[in-house]
């Protein structure tokens, strides 16, 4: 391939973009990628106002065409930057999959395409749930806290732990994630039931769908449910009361989805009443705080939002996000162009 | 079947039995195995000078044909207890793998066969693994402990987190443990390799085996070791400095084996000096008691030996026990008979 043929659809001769944030992990892969294609600056402010200075006639980013968004630094693209941006930037890849930081209305108001990563923290995140599924049926993180406090004999009791193998498993809202994680159970085996509001065509026959008019019958056999759903008006509170209390007795609930789509305080309750035998969250409604109450239950595993939080996924996320850049610039099809740009 | 036809090779017309120490999960199971077979004494009592009382002429059992030996009663079957027995007893059933805490010796003096129940925590432990191995991975432990303290924003950091997935799992020691944990993290999947002295029969193709002559190859590529070996005279202290230092540089040492397998005071080195990135140990060398370093470094996840502390595993164990005391008093071949007494 030789470079200088790409049709590179910008005015300028060489491109330029901005990497907004640090790349932690693909300094090499950037460098690989953009080699003919663009000059690639990276910012070392974080701040908005000197990424709307910098891109100023005689400014470092001046004619920039795209902007690679790391979710390590600008945390939000609102409607205030998009539209202080001049008319040069055509394209925004962001890192991660979701994109509600970005205005995407701004954006196509400009003509501004965007693009973000979906997938790429898939494993990651699976992981996570089965740490927390393996923590919550075990009791082995209240059993740490125990050794830790110089209780490591009072800690060894056998009555209500239990391992995954031949239990069952009950998705809520199978997507990427839900089915890594499916698979990941699958080699116990866990039984893995699911319930979306259609069936998950990339479903393997062994994920048992449950629709809307069997989502009782799926709770009611739920060893373990996994939340997985996005967070969307529809999905806030979705674990309610109702849907907690129609699980079975014992069962264990993990979210490394959203906290909000949890109700958190009915999710206590079942907690304190013995309904639920644990929990492990990953994610609460009001991020960095955690609700103290969780943190004097006996059985909840707690991490701090690390669901993708890993260098293997974050290095993904990293590429995939410049190379999404790369191939707007370059002009070729982007799968991971959002829907509303489309 | 009819129950009384069974050739049940005792002198007494019912023989007795008596559990020593409390059946938790398999209550009803030992009421229908011994049902027209035996009858069945529990024990109230956990001491051993209780059990020798109640074996006298005119005590409650009185001419006690077999013992189950639980492993949450009596922890020791020593010398003294041994030959303090009267001749009535024939079999002893051990709850447990390890059977270091029966005096075989006194026992085969005495004419009394041992069982015990070999491979029942094989389940249990390599979940226990699991968790570790991931719980070091991904650096989850000190994450929780720094969420607790409120720390939550700070201990969101990428860099030192990563994913069992292609990772590469060396076992040492392949036995029913090892690869069973081979089979679940399959799942991923890792690269499984293993040192045994020799090959292991009932390893599938895919876990490499690397024999005494390629031990220092099989090191140099772990991400993770994983300790499997039992604890005896030649494998006390088996991974020390040498073979610590072989590993990967940043590598995971799990160890839910014996504490006494490896050189604690070299593992602590190791990891201050970051050659192991993270320790995940279920297993001490002077258990209750945890060496103060270990709690004071970072990346350490502990567990008070729960290996095998899952109510799974413990019914299994239970049931497995009393089916091998039953099948002795009726002198059916049983396959758990240790080898010192076949």
């Amino acid at each position: 391939m030789v470079l200088n043929t790409i049709p590179v659809k910008t005015d300028s001769a060489v491109p330029r973009v901005v990497i907004c944030g640090h790349l932690g992990f693909a300094q090499a892969e950037c460098e690989a990628l953009f080699k003919g294609v663009a000059d690639v600056e990276v910012m070392h402010s974080l701040s908005s106002a000197d990424l709307i200075e910098g891109m100023q006639p005689g400014g470092k980013y001046e004619g920039a065409v795209g902007l690679l968004r790391h979710w390590n630094g600008f945390d939000r693209f609102g409607r205030p930057l998009i539209e202080a941006l001049p008319q040069s930037v055509k394209f925004v890849s962001s890192l991660g999959a979701g994109y509600d930081m970005i205005d995407i209305g701004a954006c196509k108001e400009k003509g501004i395409v965007v693009a973000n990563t979906p997938g790429v923290g898939n494993d990651a995140t699976a992981v996570t749930a089965l740490y927390l599924i393996i923590s919550a049926l075990r009791r082995f993180s209240v059993a740490e806290r125990q050794l830790r406090a110089g209780l490591f004999e009072a800690s060894r009791v056998t009555q209500g732990r239990c391992d995954p193998t031949v239990r069952t498993l009950a998705i809520l809202g199978l997507g990427g994630i839900g089915l890594r994680l499916a698979e990941l159970v699958h080699a116990f085996p866990m039984r893995v039931v699911y319930h979306n509001r259609r069936p998950f065509a990339g479903a393997p026959a062994w994920c048992e769908y449950y629709g809307p008019d069997r989502l009782d019958e799926m709770l009611a056999m739920a060893d373990v449910l996994s939340v997985h759903v996005p967070l969307r008006k529809e999905t806030e509170g979705l674990v309610d009361e109702a849907m907690l209390r129609k699980l079975k007795k014992g069962a264990i609930l993990i979210n490394t989805a959203r906290g909000k789509v949890v109700d958190e305080a009915a999710m206590i309750r079942a907690l304190e009443d013995g309904h639920l035998s644990g929990v492990g969250l990953d994610v609460f409604p009001d991020e960095p705080v955690v609700n103290p109450r969780l943190l004097e239950l006996p059985n909840a595993t707690l991490l701090p939002h690390l669901g993708s939080i890993s260098s293997d996924a974050q290095k993904l996320m990293e590429v995939r996000g410049l190379t999404n850049l790369r191939d707007l610039l370059l002009g070729l099809h982007v799968v991971d162009v959002v829907p509303e740009c489309r």
